[in-house]
């Protein structure tokens, strides 16, 4: 990954990020995000029905607000989940806290939370923390890096990624940073990310760019099936780059789509390949299904299994394994027509193994990336999905995380 | 497990089991199970689209002879799956030989297979084997067990239960066997059960009774979410107990009903217990849902997370992860009614943490079984599932599997 350079930093944004109290110092725990004048925003929250309460909190303030943000504030270490009405208190203590220092309305500031669920939040910490917090704001790359890492709980490294594009004949910045599902420690299992751009984009656009950018990156990733209580992602357009605001489909439209995406994907695929233990990132292509939605089905179902991610963390080109996961996916196709290759190498051909060379398959799943592509033979649906492998680091981690 | 008793075999049947050349010797991989008389049959097999040749064949052959069976093959070492024709004409030739030696229609020979998918059949050693199998058949504890020992691929110990029940006065004998899904190795990972019985019932009962007891015995269970290629589960019954036939709903009817799902439930649970590295069983009860099937929706999704399996692995307490798969189980609820029982013990009350001695409930989850009890504190809808937990040796087994 590269280093953030200051010509990737987007206009209208500053960043800091402090030890507040709630990890050991010196690890960073608080980051802030401002935007020097509201910025447009829209954001995805998780599905699960069980939410924490600053997905509450940021799901009512991004209404009352008119989708016109000033500050995100995200704390590691607890995720304010499970946490009762002291957790809702102090979600909202927060956000009037830097409204307070900000002196903007406390629905123009959206609150993460990310670490374990149902232990009480030492939110006189965080408190205590945001006037100098706020003050430390700086455009720089340090900044933002210091927020990257500020959101880490149990990934290795920070996660970040730079995009641009021209809308209207103007250059036009992109930078997102997120943290990852670790693959372990359900209770610390929260992906956040966030994307800032200087993009002048209205609110309807740009809501419409995130759900396409989503579907086949953040939403295309299978780490172990589990949706965590916090998941989040939010993008923030200052407007600073001083492009015609898109406000329709169109070229400009497409070209901050592409960009968006080739951001998230970024960000994605970096989640995956800091699993905890994962040791390869797998692609499972599924082609030649009935329908886009059916090859989704498939490759979800593929890459959710534990036979299959176990057979990777093995190198093992198990072809039966990929072919009985698809069998159970509840999609009809016909098993007869269907081709797998793993690592490019074609071992199953029309449902029956097609003899190939056991070292060189093994040599191919050893790599870093592994595409798996499972052409059922029949319509044009087809579909993307990448997962990582499943070793027995995450079993050790997991076993031994509390007692 | 207690040793089968004479006194426990049906009536009707005979058993035997060789060595045929498939596994190396004198390891059991053919097994034979012989009705003296045309039995009647029921049967369930895989919902999984990708089916293997024998489960296509019995499936035929239980309709072609009106449910009237005389005989079931079953080897191990081999799933007869993604084999293509020539795995068709291998099923059909075993078919044909046993009825040939038999003297019998072929309709009546059901046969099974459970092992590796996509390897060719070397079905010539079983067909050379079939003349002795037959000729070795007999009524007795030591040939049933060698039967269940034929059908074992990666379970660790041979698996049987037997049950009894009198039925219009008259005494009834069930006895069943099973071999597990190994929680590995899918390519290996069948899951096969027959329960013979004396008892006299007609098809239509036979087949209802074994619908009532595997809903809530083999279908709930799950070792890792995956169905194989050639699950099947077969009860045959005799009639030689000399019971009037058990012919409509009623007391008789019950009283079978209650026998097998009792066998069932043994079988279903040893293979829970003998799930590859498992050390746990784990009981999920869900209570106080909407509906009987968001219970069991909700309880399949805890009892299916990979974070759950490992956090039992580790007798660790974590609630929270309990709480998190439940939310995203796709039904309805609310968190902040939640009650979460772990090993007996309260530890989230009303979707919030009750506090509890780490060190004591860590003991209860040490034991071999613990019960899970998830209380919604919604409708009266209940269900229960059986799980196991999810240890490194499951992921060393399947890493290094072939290569």
């Amino acid at each position: 990954m590269k280093p953030v350079t200051m010509a990737a930093v987007p206009r209208g944004f500053r960043f800091a990020a402090v030890n507040c109290g709630l990890r050991k110092p010196p690890n960073l725990d608080l980051g802030l995000i401002v935007a020097d004048k509201p910025a447009v925003a829209a954001a995805v929250f998780t599905q699960n029905l069980v939410q924490a309460a600053p997905v509450v909190l940021s799901r009512e303030h991004l209404r009352a607000a008119a989708s016109r943000i000033r500050a995100v504030i995200v704390n590691s270490r607890n995720a304010n989940c499970a946490t009762g009405p002291a957790g809702d208190a102090a979600a909202a203590a927060t956000a009037q806290e830097v409204a307070r220092v900000m002196d903007c309305a406390e629905a123009q500031v959206l609150v993460c939370s990310t670490g374990v669920i149902g232990l009480p939040m030492r939110v006189e910490r965080i408190i205590a923390a945001v006037p100098h917090l706020f003050q430390a704001t700086t455009r720089s790359p340090a900044a933002f890096e210091g927020f990257a890492r500020a959101i880490m709980t149990t990934d290795t490294r920070p996660k970040w990624a730079a995009g641009r594009c021209r809308l209207g004949g103007r250059p036009v910045r992109l930078l997102g940073c997120c943290k990852g599902a670790g693959m372990i420690h359900p209770q610390m299992a929260t992906m956040l990310a966030y994307v800032v751009t200087d993009a002048a984009i209205s609110t309807s656009m740009l809501r419409r760019a995130l759900t396409t950018a989503v579907r086949g990156t953040f939403n295309s990733i299978t780490i172990d099936g589990d949706t965590s209580t916090n998941d989040t992602l939010m993008v923030l357009a200052s407007g600073e780059a001083g492009n015609p605001a898109v406000g329709t489909l169109g070229a400009d439209y497409n070209r901050f789509v592409a960009a968006l995406e080739q951001v998230c994907h970024s960000l994605a695929l970096q989640i995956v390949s800091d699993g905890e233990g994962a040791s390869h990132v797998i692609e499972i292509e599924v082609r030649g299904a009935s329908s886009d939605s059916a090859a989704e089905q498939v490759a979800r179902t593929i890459a959710g299994s534990p036979l299959v991610k176990t057979m990777f963390a093995g190198a093992d080109p198990n072809w039966g394994r990929v072919l009985a996961a698809a069998g159970r996916a509840g999609v009809k196709f016909d098993p007869h027509k269907t081709n797998i290759y793993l690592g490019g190498i074609l071992t199953c051909r029309r449902g029956v193994e097609q003899p190939f060379d056991e070292a060189g398959a093994h040599n191919r799943l050893l790599r870093n990336f592994v595409p798996v592509v499972v052409d059922l033979g029949g319509g044009g649906g087809k579909a993307r999905v990448w997962t990582c492998d499943f070793t027995t680091d995450y079993v050790h981690i997991n076993a031994s995380y509390r007692t």
